[in-house]
């Protein structure tokens, strides 16, 4: 992509209203926009890091047997009743359409799952299901100051698993804790911590995927012995960790970025979501959810990977690799060479943001290429060709080094 | 994908609510689900085909430098009564958030892409742009009967362009309706017509692209000699081709895929969207806007292309290219060749359905094969691993013919 192309441009200040470091962060490097309180547009940078984000997510519900589809946003009144839960969700979006019947905004969707895999399961044979979508979910809060962290609108995958017994629930859960933790790692989070927090009506825990962040809105204690997080409402209940009941614990600030919960049988009684047994017998089906906040999660990857000059952004959710900038590019035979260099990086497979802007300064360059953060930056300018290379820096990193391109795709396609 | 392992199942019948074609087809296909009237969800196979047609508009889009983002749903209320729409627009879904302002839930988006557009739009240098998002957008229907067709929820790719002038603005215009065609082309539609609608206060006409349709809600006049189509509203106005004055118009039903207009500054003025032009005067954006309903795209698809026993999708559209059915599995060397042959044609990055069920007779299995109506249907059994081959079948005509799988390979992948 060239960057004069792109129709978005970076800001150096962000309105006042914004007051969130993510969302500062991201609106300044042309990410997202705001249209309102926990309102936000994801701009072309920003919705491609957001896809990477989705896809790497995709793979691993993939692999644990997840079948990806997309449940709606609006649903009907009753659904909601029969839980329950039209009355008790704090946050639930409620109005009338044309036709005098009362909606709901989905902000998780136990409700429309339930019914709609009991239409697909009749057996023992049909279990056990898994199935996710990544949709956009509503919450009606009173505020919303906390950017990607905390919308009114927020993009988001859930995933629901359906079990023929809380062995099987058991088992699978586990797989789905493992999934999670290859996620965050490869969406580029450090310490993230499996935390324990109150289980409902249906598990003693359930439990919370905690990353450290200076800014973060969650207080947990890490314990000193066995590595697990503890949220604050558990501690209050008991002052040790639940696994080893060791009382060292280190209190720190975090930004929750996942959580799991053993559901038991609390949406399938109520939507009568049974199966016939091997002996012939009618048992209610045992269900499980795990949500994780897409847009909160690269959110988060902004709040723990920055420095003054901007984000640096993890490898595999930058939305380009490389930030090719070229510099001299009034003349003629520069930007013919940082031409070049695009197309041949481009037909490595490499995916390549090109500062080819030619009324900016080479100041004005690199505070950008700061600001946005992919993890490499070249420049090509008359000094670098003159050497028939180009200048690389990883973002993060003080070292430059004049490099063949030949090389730079070496070390890059691994 | 395993069919044994796919949650969803088929249905020989629907609920009598559903009346529409489209909806009941592809429920019955297990392609969707009916939540509520107008509200469905995409199951696994569904969500598949929605992305191939979301897929191919992106590549459409992008070739025409459409640059994709995501802009939200909710919409406060302040920008459509800057253009006076909070009260004219009919469907428009409003209410009151916890905050105590009022929002709308967006069924179109100019009224945020225009102010987006304004924080980096100042010159003329910075023109043209054309940016898309494919999103759910919503309607306030009373009624809702048309399946995917006319939903209170839907899926919907629209894209704005903002020019210098009209004529900048025109060309474009016809750069889309070309990329349109190419759109409907490849996701299998035949007989689209552009078809000429009211323009509104800044064009004489916008243009709409109909689909010829046995059920078709609409009524278009195609001209014999020009081959174009004028809607009611035009003809109630004149009775005669707009482009060459013909009177031979002949009658049919189409459903309306694709629309674009020419906004001129409808949007533009209200929002003070503006740029500096060479001379240093101040200039009003020429906007226009272009929509394609993904998830009606898809219905009209099953509407245009189906026989008796079920759906006939269109090569590029298709969930999978080949429904592998393995007939005779309780035989260990049946099912042993069919499992091999799903590698093979898997590793050839050919994309297979395959039917491994155990407890299905091999009418249940051919008539959901008809039913799901994927392009290729290949058999496996007892009689075809005699002559290590498979039975090659497309869907929509009756010819069989015996196959090595290295010959179906050779004929699929080009």
């Amino acid at each position: 992509m060239r960057q004069s192309k792109l129709f978005t441009k970076t800001f150096k200040e962000v309105s006042k209203d914004e007051t969130s470091f993510n969302a500062k962060m991201l609106i300044k490097a042309g990410f997202i926009d705001k249209l309102a309180a926990g309102i936000y547009t994801f701009l072309p940078l920003g919705l491609r890091t957001h896809n990477k984000v989705c896809n790497i997510i995709r793979e691993e519900m993939d692999s644990i047997d997840g079948q990806e589809m997309a449940m709606p946003a609006l649903h009907p009144k009753k659904v909601w009743e029969k839980t329950g839960r039209w009355k008790d969700f704090d946050v639930l979006f409620k109005f009338k359409l044309a036709n005098e019947k009362e909606y709901a905004l989905g902000p998780t969707h136990e409700e429309v799952v339930t019914p709609l895999v009991k239409k697909h399961v009749f057996s023992y044979k049909d279990l056990p299901i898994a199935v996710y979508h990544i949709q956009t979910k509503f919450r009606n809060e009173l505020r919303a100051k906390a950017g990607l962290l905390r919308g009114r609108e927020f993009p988001m995958k859930d995933l629901y698993s359906f079990h023929r017994d809380k062995k099987d629930l058991d088992n699978y859960y586990e797989k789905v804790k493992e999934a999670y933790f290859k996620i965050f790692k490869r969406c580029g989070l450090k310490n993230v911590y499996l935390t324990y927090a109150s289980g409902g009506a249906f598990s003693k825990y359930s439990h919370e995927f905690q990353a450290l962040a200076e800014k973060g809105e969650d207080t947990i204690y890490l314990c000193q012995e066995c590595s697990v997080g503890v949220n604050e409402e558990i501690i209050k209940e008991q002052d040790c960790c639940p696994l080893c009941k060791n009382k060292k614990l280190k209190k720190e600030k975090a930004i929750e970025i996942g959580n799991i919960f053993k559901l038991g049988t609390r949406f399938s009684k109520p939507f009568d979501l049974s199966y016939i047994d091997q002996k012939g017998k009618k048992k209610d089906v045992e269900m499980g959810c795990y949500g994780i906040g897409t847009g909160r999660l690269m959110g988060t990857i902004v709040e723990t990977n920055f420095d003054k000059k901007g984000i640096i952004w993890p490898d595999l959710v930058a939305p380009y690799q490389i930030h090719l900038v070229c510099l001299d590019n009034g003349k003629e035979k520069v930007s013919k060479a940082a031409d070049e260099i695009y197309q041949t990086l481009s037909d490595n497979k490499l995916e390549v943001f090109y500062d080819d802007r030619k009324d900016k300064s080479p100041g004005e360059k690199f505070a950008d290429a700061d600001l946005i953060g992919l993890p490499v930056r070249l420049v090509v300018s008359s000094k670098t060709i003159e050497k028939n290379s180009v200048e690389f820096k990883e973002r993060g990193k003080e070292k430059t080094e004049l490099m063949k391109i030949e090389e730079v795709i070496l070390r890059l396609k691994d």
